[in-house]
């Protein structure tokens, strides 16, 4: 172990050269001209995964992006670990907020900044990194490993259910490990237990069936804008609560233990309103800041246009009018039910005078994983030995829809070690990670797999 | 008047191909990559003007796009028409919804299609022709005229007013004659007796200091895509009028007389919802349609925009969201009052956890002409023989802001001899101008000055 450790400290640089170049492909999932990019970097994933000793790595073609798997069994009774991540990215617009470009890694203060460096390429390259480093001084792991990394995760993950029903028997394993989270504050290692789930929905209000002069047809005809931001307004009301009829019908309710849990942790709003440069919280009254975005169901926009919005003045009423809308779920709430709320109350609500459309992009839902399991128990263990601390039990806002349906696809609890840390940009301009983190996520990831087999025993 | 009649009804191809060089040229004011194209429609405006004869046509440098002014004058005994038009056009974006190309006029079903077809280059031109017809076949014309082409009318006219306190002498006319107005509906010639002002605005609403992922921080930070759409639907009540504290205070009432006017023109609320494709109209509760858009002031959305805005799903939290808004206002009512009013309200009602910036982009007031001047009179004579019709009395709900100044500065009064029609697009896509209206916009013309003379000796 001591040497293992060792090497992964002296090839450091040569980690983050190499690191650089997978990030240096814009494997933007959702758009269409990012699609040769995106398919070389599933190349690059697969070559990496040979490489690193992973001898059956090959490509699989979906519908849409495709997905890397690769596996190393070398003794059918050690336990079966199935790593999940992927090798695809957010867009990088506005891309003038970006201190250097978002394809061209650069390390600053102690962090990498690149579109994918935490979210997800950095973290799973780490796993990568060390099962290299354990092949490279013994001759095979302490644990069976497979890896799937996907394409398609920050679009959906549209195609990975079919693969994985397709693929059951080729998947089997043990427990899923997932390295896509954050940890719950710089230096303070944390296990998530639960993520929320998704269901995003996209409105467009027409009004009149053109362009029209807002000086000639002005105060005479319902403007899609005006339309459009009646109907967002109307759906929070004055405490903070979404108003859709049962949004929170289903809704797990926090227990007390849980509620002291969360309220013993680390947390100050003021740190949170100074680091996010805001005067005032806003959300639902009589929740915390984190029980608002780990245990409670919440509706954002994440996009409006509608009308001229370049610069300078045009006089138009426009035709239309749309909103990108997401909905966060808790346990028990179901995506699809969430969509079909939303649908039938926009619709409702909608006056008529505009027209409107609803659709669902798409959606997936929460998941909590039992802090009784092996896997964390193991995972608490390796962050022990690696940060020098004892990690703490959090929940997170964001959602892997993948992790339920390895739940009810193959029986298969999840733990989530994530080496991020929540202010590194993960879907904004100057994403970043922390290299403190990321090393120590080569270590974690050596220890869990070292540390694994005697907690299924024990469980 | 015969022998110029029949010269102008046998070069209607003569007229229309020259016409399409003039709308070929994008001279989009409001954006800076058409700036060379401005000038250059600043030069083609010179030269024409030089071709039909006004000896004297020059170009004049403003801090922005150029003013081109010419005259001829043949006699000081006779009256002096000053007329306005402007060679600037309104942006052309969503281009794809045009059927031809915005800069390549095309003549389909009697229509004229492009950019400024309407507004206002046709209208400018049809004054063009109407001149060198008669100077074809006369020694002079039997009005002295000079004629004040600006380029910046789509952006606010910035620099006119300058322009015309500083050439006030050069300008000295006995009225201001402008066509760039449409006639009440085909075959109903008419003359607009009322414009309203505009003061056009832009909130800038910001949030956290970056983009959040909206799983992580969605339900914690007030969204400013939310607190704009909460802004903009607060700004009207249940019965559509606008909520800002003293908008209603200067406005004019409408009195018995016009609203009995108003209600005998012909129109029809289901043939113009028919035509904007709606189901329902929307304003202010007990005005009728042509009351809302002439005699009442308005609030509309012209632009809005924040977030993600491309095809698919991004789980953002915007760090702002910008909207821009426009107030059409009625006399007595001033831009720079209400935009003092708007800003004030909309800072007031801000929440605190977002912060809040306004600012006025541009503005300009009401104004009406009197119906009894001899101007009017003299359209009305002109547009009897052209059209073979009375025409109606209307009013209009867009703004020539050029107009109050001209009364102010040069104390003239304005006739608005209009050749458009309402639904010909005049900011969107598919612009275009009736052929019969432009024929019978030159020949308006030439009758209008050879009128003029004697209602001006009557008046």
């Amino acid at each position: 172990m001591k040497k293992i450790l060792s090497f992964v400290d002296s090839s450091k640089q040569n980690y983050l050269d190499e690191l650089k170049t997978f990030l240096a492909i814009p494997s933007v999932s959702s758009q269409k001209d990012c699609d040769n990019d995106t398919r070389r970097c599933a190349e690059w994933v697969r070559d990496q995964m040979l490489i690193i000793g992973l001898s059956k790595s090959q490509i699989f073609e979906t519908k849409g992006h495709p997905i890397v798997f690769g596996e190393l069994i070398t003794d059918s009774k050690k336990p079966t670990i199935l790593f999940y991540g992927h090798y695809d990215v957010q867009p990088v617009d506005p891309l003038n907020l970006w201190t250097t470009p978002p394809f061209e890694a650069d390390v600053r203060n102690g962090n990498l900044y690149a579109r994918g460096s935490v979210d997800d390429k950095g973290q799973v390259f780490a796993h990568f990194k060390a099962i290299e480093a354990i092949l490279k001084h013994e001759k095979e792991l302490p644990v069976n490993i497979k890896m799937l990394i996907e394409g398609e995760e920050e679009v959906g993950s549209a195609n990975l259910e079919n693969f994985v029903k397709e693929n059951k028997k080729m998947l089997k394993a043990d427990l899923v490990l997932i390295s896509d989270s954050a940890m719950y504050a710089k230096g303070i290692p944390s296990i998530c237990y639960g993520l929320r789930g998704l269901a995003y929905m996209e409105i467009e209000v027409v009004g009149p069936n053109r362009d029209l002069h807002s000086g000639s047809f002005g105060g005479a005809v319902h403007n899609p804008i005006q339309a459009l931001s009646e109907i967002i307004s109307s759906l929070h009301d004055e405490n903070g609560k979404v108003t859709i009829p049962g949004f929170y019908n289903d809704v797990q309710k926090i227990t007390s233990k849980e509620r002291k849990a969360f309220s013993k942790l680390p947390f100050s709003d003021k740190k949170y309103m100074k680091d996010l440069g805001i005067a005032k919280l806003y959300g639902e009254k009589g929740f915390s800041t984190n029980e608002r975005t780990w245990v409670r169901p919440t509706l954002e926009c994440n996009g409006i246009w509608g009308g001229y919005t370049e610069e300078g003045a045009k006089t138009v009423l426009p035709s239309k009018a749309t909103a990108k809308i997401s909905m966060r779920l808790v346990p028990n709430q179901t995506s699809k039910k969430m969509e079909k709320l939303f649908s039938n109350h926009i619709k409702k609500i909608a006056p008529k005078s505009i027209q409107v459309s609803v659709k669902a992009l798409h959606g997936g839902e929460a998941v909590v994983t039992p802090l009784k399991s092996p896997g964390v128990k193991a995972a608490v263990s390796a962050l022990q030995k690696a940060f020098g601390k004892s990690p703490l039990f959090q929940r997170e806002g964001g959602s892997i829809p993948i992790v339920v349906q390895f739940k009810h696809l193959l029986g298969l609890d999840t733990v989530l070690l994530g080496f991020g840390l929540p202010d590194e940009n993960a879907h904004s301009p100057d994403e970043h990670i922390n290299l403190d983190n990321f090393f120590g996520g080569i270590r974690t990831a050596i220890y869990f797999y070292y540390d694994l087999p005697q907690f299924l025993k024990k469980g």
